[in-house]
């Protein structure tokens, strides 16, 4: 039997976060956290609604999914998210020693990539997963905005 | 008459919130938020007991101090903290743009100067306020752990 539990699948949910915020007016970003492919977390970019510049959807994921293991390592899951985490996300990530972080589009200006921001040496990256279709929204969101 | 709201004086409360994550037996990090020499945040780390590595203090009293504004900038507000920030602060800071950092012992393993995290351009840092009694602190939660 195939596995259906692909990058892609959870990717997925992502974008279905993303999709919410894009209605809300927020920058279109979502995420979700999986561990035994079961999703713990599912957040959404909510800086607007909160006027919080922390409430970004990879922090409350981590929040929520410390919550659901009752602990603050998130030690054999896996962050998906639409966008690549700034800065501070990938900050958290480091403190939080996750498995995996999947992102979708990459973000040139203000991404960790760019930035140099230094995640756990356990955690695995992988990048470019439904790429077009969060970058897609991202750039329908801003296009609205002008 | 002297101007009794200098660095020190404002760094000392941040000092008073490290004591207190000291005594719930976190690692003793204060932070308070200032604007007009009025306190408007006032947080000490709690990792530990929310099991959640975004709860820094600097995290919380930037939330704080956005809801107390009504606003996510954090424009004419400076920050005391007693040590230096990490990756995760400083990005989140940098999304804040906000106008000052006072910080007090320097945190030469993960601050965010040795991590090259980058601040906002118009956010001004000074740095070693009460830096000894902000590290003592410190070296004395690290002495009781061992």
């Amino acid at each position: 039997m195939e596995n259906i539990f692909t990058d892609a699948f959870f990717m997925k949910k992502a974008l279905q976060e993303a999709e919410i915020a894009f209605e809300k007016g927020e920058i279109p970003v979502g995420a979700v956290i999986v561990i035994d492919n079961k999703v713990i977390a599912r957040t959404h970019n909510l800086t607007e609604l909160l006027h919080d510049v922390t409430a970004h959807a990879e922090m409350q994921a981590i929040t929520s999914a410390a919550n659901f293991i009752g602990g603050k390592y998130l030690k054999n899951c896996t962050l998906y998210v639409t966008l690549e985490p700034c800065q501070m996300c990938a900050g958290a990530l480091y403190w939080s020693q996750i498995s995996k972080i999947v992102f979708g589009a990459s973000d040139e200006n203000r991404g960790f990539q760019k930035m140099g921001t230094q995640l756990h040496p356990k955690t695995q990256v992988v990048s470019g997963v439904l790429e077009k279709e969060c970058g897609d929204l991202m750039k329908a969101f801003f296009k609205n905005k002008r």
